[in-house]
């Protein structure tokens, strides 16, 4: 049912596809590591098996493979850049640099994007803050499968908040999380097996809670964080809207259910009120609040303490956010990328299409 | 069981009880209309119902009445404050001024806080930013209730987010959670009444499931937003790490379970890393981002979508964040503030205690 590849096998496949759509070598190069960088750390929906989405989109004409991605509004510690309908693979990391820039004159740095498209994992373009020894904070909207707490429409997409603090011996903390639930990912899995998703990640085209893992294709929605009010879904609604209003009504940016949405063979929107999609990158130094050395120190301090935090009987520890995603990292490097059989399924028909022969 | 006074009552008691305490009388103010003000949205846990805590703290030397508040790090875009051991319904307001300044020159401003007490009621401070047309951010650590996914051990505090987001003829986003499933003040309201807790508020001193509404006083934990696993309760843990870490590891306040109680009674941990509580407070200019009017134009378009998103059967609308707030201010503007018995004793007690009347 899987068959597994290297990341040098899968890098090369993606990066010759990314150019035969025209990307410049630069871009098919960081688009292709963006991509490769969720398989690896196990985020497998949001890796190459989303990869013919973005042909599909690129040949619907909704992605600029030659985009001129540009600042268009500043201030020392803000900015807001047009993507120009280019790669969200490569907006968000241009948008992050200008984030890192803006934070090493200002202290911080916050850039929202308009014109964008779907930017892969959240968590990449967060860590990218890692190096420049800052926090990083990466966050996107994306088409509305979400109803609000009592909304039976679709209003919000999964909009994912990643932030990454450095330490000093530690690894990194770094949380990336969809503002749901549960993310698509994972009902997907629970389709493709034919099992019951638990109550409180779905709901059926009329509202009602629902056990169904097809209620979303049935018209129904994802819900927010919490799951039901009595649970806090209301927080989770807060956090996605915040996402929303960030990324797409600061930059100007398509927003709520007007965003564009991922499957090519989905229409846009009539009357949207911005241009495309839209992200939110936010870059702060460390050393703008404390000397390093304290920070890290302290940091380090935190990370081990909470990770010695006596675990409930039958769980080995507690986690740090970040950890699992590294653990499968080294997996992964050792092992390779396991795709499921639908993926390489895809992968081949876009190398027949492109006529790039895959592996 | 409930009595009720007027907001013009309660102020002149808690102002005269700051004033007793020693502060100046643009902090006994300040810190009473801070109080008042979570009382008047409906947040009965952090309004009056505190005063004898914050007390009680005064007496026992763990709040300097007289602090000397101020930024002691800084950048064009961040600061540090050291809040001097005060009042943190004080220290915060003038945090959040400090980042309304940088915000105005930088386009951001971003202050962590160290050395402060409980804030109250973080909307509040981060409603400040709207008068400014900025969207306000504030955030705190608490003394050690919530459990991470998996462990035993308390190691948060109900670390709640604050965002206000101004709008045009709309009234603002305003967002403010704690990062649990539910609050310590609904399951308060339950132990009153003798009811079970949802599945998901709590765990037992061994760290399984329970209903039991009093499973915090005897040795268990609350929950971080998502409950357990399988409904994303490592989201809510990473949200409510992220304000630990942005409130006190950024500040050089303590953190995680050497977060300082509130509850005077309960000794200070040994060995704590850091100096008092922390906040977190942020400005954003949003004509830092896009010209004034078009965001306004286009977060009312936004708010007026999702107030007509159509609702779930037996529901009479989909709700933005602030609007159940904002509802209970008019209210009880109208119909004055109703406090329930225990309330009404404990400011008696303190008003015998301090020589102030209590109505």
């Amino acid at each position: 049912m899987n068959e597994t590849f290297t990341y040098e096998q899968l890098f090369g496949f993606v990066y010759q596809v990314f150019l035969k759509m025209g990307c410049i070598e630069e871009h098919a190069i960081l688009a292709s590591r963006v991509l490769l960088d969720a398989d690896m750390r196990g985020v497998d929906s949001h890796g190459v098996a989303r990869l013919s989405g973005y042909v599909r989109l690129w040949e619907a004409g909704r992605i600029n493979a030659t985009p001129d991605i540009k600042v268009v509004y500043e201030t020392p510690s803000t900015a807001v850049v047009d993507g120009d309908r280019g790669l969200g693979l490569v907006v968000a990391p241009f948008a992050m640099k200008v984030a890192i820039q803006k934070a090493t004159d200002a202290g911080t740095g916050w850039v929202s994007v308009k014109n964008s498209n779907h930017f892969g994992i959240a968590g990449h373009h967060a860590m990218m803050a890692l190096d420049h020894d800052m926090i990083g904070w990466a966050m996107t909207n994306a088409s509305a499968l979400v109803a609000p707490t009592f909304s039976v429409e679709r209003m919000l997409g999964t909009n994912p908040i990643a932030v990454a603090i450095p330490a000093h011996n530690e690894p990194p903390f770094v949380a990336d999380f969809a503002t749901t639930t549960a993310s698509n990912g994972k009902l997907e899995i629970l389709q493709r097996k034919n099992e019951e998703a638990p109550l409180g990640w779905v709901q059926d085209i009329a509202g009602n809670p629902t056990t169904n893992a097809n209620a979303l294709k049935e018209g129904g929605a994802m819900l927010p964080l919490g799951g039901d009010r009595e649970h806090g879904s209301h927080k989770g609604y807060a956090l996605g809207s915040i996402v929303d209003i960030f990324s797409a009504v600061l930059s100007g940016a398509s927003y709520g259910p007007w965003a564009p949405p991922f499957p090519a063979y989905v229409p846009v929107p009539e009357n949207m009120p911005g241009e495309g999609l839209g992200h939110f990158l936010g870059a702060m130094r460390v050393d703008a609040f404390r000397p390093m050395a304290e920070f890290k120190e302290n940091m380090d301090n935190w990370i081990k303490r909470f990770r010695s935090a006596k675990p409930i009987e039958g769980h080995e520890k507690v986690l740090i956010p970040g950890d699992a995603e590294r653990e499968m990292q080294i997996i992964r490097r050792r092992e390779g990328i396991p795709l499921v059989d639908v993926v390489v399924k895809d992968l081949q028909e876009v190398g027949n299409k492109m006529n790039i022969p895959f592996l």
